[in-house]
């Protein structure tokens, strides 16, 4: 057993929970949302949330891209300070942060903000020295915020008003078709995302007769990993594809190796009675974020082995069924239980990768480089 | 609604999800811990892993504590550095870690360490060069990890072993009575409780008998804050009841006044007619884990007013619903929401405060004070 547990030192050197980066499944990532993105005449503005990298970042740029969204002003900020001019805060406006929000207006050239409201309108036009750009976020099905697509008078009146405000500059409709999140299938995925583009233009089309130009933003990461097709849009805003997760996999968004993050986690026992390897590697460092699967069973991660260069394919019989504060209780084959033993690094494919990255200070590269993050 | 966005600028300056600590609550809080192991003559080792700051391990210590637990080596050498010297890492030992551990070792009194195998012991008499207490986990029937309580001949062994070791010392049993956490009622807490401590009693009669003299160590803060009479234990470690939270509270464990940590939003939206409040505050700030009420809804917090100094009660017709990265949904009564503005700052009661609070980099007191953590 010593001989084992000293066998499992790994060229990485992780001895606690760290979560790798597979660079070249990364940049595969981008690049294929970079020629979706093309081939249909939008313009990518990814989401940054997700990686919140400053160098992930640089690897965008580097493609070409010029435009991002973020989730804060925090993270807004953050990137500014990485180089980045063109950004759109896809959140609220927080009027309680109105300082800084005028203060970064007046430090890159394109500050896009969300409204929902007249109201809002009025406090920024008159709290704002600097010129901002105002989209009007359109709740077009998800419920969770905007203006309702089909209350055209107030989303006329919305309009209006950023116009009418010699700071405030209206940049177009945008939403978040969340709601795909929870669509049961890749055929689910493209009706709605149809079905919101109609919302979309009709508002559009709507605003155009009274002489109100207005670009389309949409996105997410199903409809835009799932379709080919992405219509008459201005810009898309997909953030999760850079990493992806188990959760897109089910949504049918991605492949398990287009995963491109996992957490190396140490086996620290192992219960061969109950079929369980326990992990040092809990809610901590994966979130506690669940899948539901199909047979009914709620996971927090699946498996696969460390190897020279990454990980392995996802091993079948096995999941991460339980988290407390650090630990992780893996449900295990007797394969997978004969093979792995205390001292061995297994590798997590997160189930929500925005959630899990969060919860790191920096990425490890399966080359052995650490990325920064916020 | 300008100036109803203006009024609400708070005292603390609060302009974005920050953890609120009332330290009256968890002074108090400590002190009936404190009053109740002094009562049953046992000790009180408190685990640091809810709060994770080295100014409230500090509160303890000024109160005579002076021996505690954590879960990481991480935290270990955090706590060493402000002055700890008597540690128990209630985790499974990582050998990839053995060499900060037996550093470790070295540098403070008292490290106490959990094994559950021959093996483990073996590794660990050979890769220290100094000397730790070693604690036989055992499983009393939470069924995570731990030596089987009935399997008294394997508990033996291992006994044992540690003893034959020159540079390991045997400091007892130690527990986890983590199913308490799922008990329906605080009767049914106490009867897990007596259920474990009958158990471990057997261990260490039957470990008499060879000669071994086993201290018992058991501890979570359901079993710990709901029983008066904690029985011939030596030792007890909850941890949670330092902040408590919605979960404590459910199982029956503190009222929602006892509550010390709750993580102030701005709101950011409101959409009365779907008795919606959106929060900036989301799973970033208040993690996924969630609590299934006696009426089948699941919530991810409660909602309370920040009051001048602190916070008030829970508003009954209130729960925040929903969850995305940065945002957070507050369902609400209508009385709430007439008096609740955009701009406004709701506190949450958190469902799992240790979880809540890994989330945060500092803590900020309802006097103004920022408190330093992990």
């Amino acid at each position: 057993m010593i001989t084992v547990l000293i066998k499992s030192f790994n060229a990485l050197g992780i001895e606690s929970p760290t979560i790798l980066l597979d660079k070249r499944k990364v940049l595969r990532n981008i690049d294929v949302m970079i020629a979706k993105a093309d081939s249909n005449q939008t313009r990518l503005r990814p989401h940054f949330k997700t990686h919140q990298s400053a160098e992930v970042g640089q690897w965008f740029r580097q493609r070409g891209v010029d435009g991002i969204t973020v989730s804060s002003i925090d993270m807004a900020e953050y990137f500014a300070g990485s180089g980045w001019g063109d950004i759109t805060i896809a959140f609220p406006v927080n009027p309680l942060q109105i300082h800084r929000i005028d203060q970064l207006a007046g430090r890159i050239s394109t500050l896009n903000l969300l409204v929902e409201s007249a109201e809002m309108v009025a406090f920024l036009a008159q709290n704002l020295t600097s010129q901002v750009h105002l989209w009007l976020k359109i709740d077009a099905g998800y419920h969770r915020t905007g203006l309702e697509w089909h209350d055209l008078a107030q989303i006329r009146l919305v309009a209006q008003a950023v116009i009418d405000a010699p700071n405030l500059f209206l940049g177009g409709l945008l939403t978040h078709s969340g709601h795909t999140y929870t669509a049961g299938s890749a055929k689910q995925v493209a009706i709605i995302y149809d079905e919101v583009l109609r919302r979309l233009a009709k508002i559009q089309d709507e605003l155009r007769l009274v002489g109100i130009n207005a670009a389309i933003s949409v996105g997410d990461t199903p409809g835009c990993a799932i379709l080919e097709e992405l219509g008459p849009v201005d810009e898309i805003r997909p953030g999760n594809f850079v990493f992806f997760d188990l959760t897109q996999h089910q949504i049918g968004a991605c492949g398990t190796d287009e995963i491109a993050v996992a957490v190396a986690c140490p086996v620290v026992a192992k219960h061969a009675d109950r079929g369980q390897l326990i992990l040092y590697g809990g809610a901590v460092h994966l979130s506690k974020d669940s899948l539901k699967l199909a047979d009914g069973r709620v996971i927090f991660g699946r498996i696969a082995r460390l190897t020279e260069n990454g990980w392995g394919p996802v091993i079948e019989d096995a999941a991460v069924v339980s988290l407390s504060q650090e630990h992780g209780i893996v449900s295990a084959g007797v394969e997978l239980l004969e093979q792995i033993q205390v001292g061995d690094i297994v590798m997590i494919l997160p189930v929500h990768s925005c959630l899990t990255v969060n919860l790191h200070r920096y990425y490890l590269t399966t080359d052995g480089d650490v990325i920064e993050k916020l």
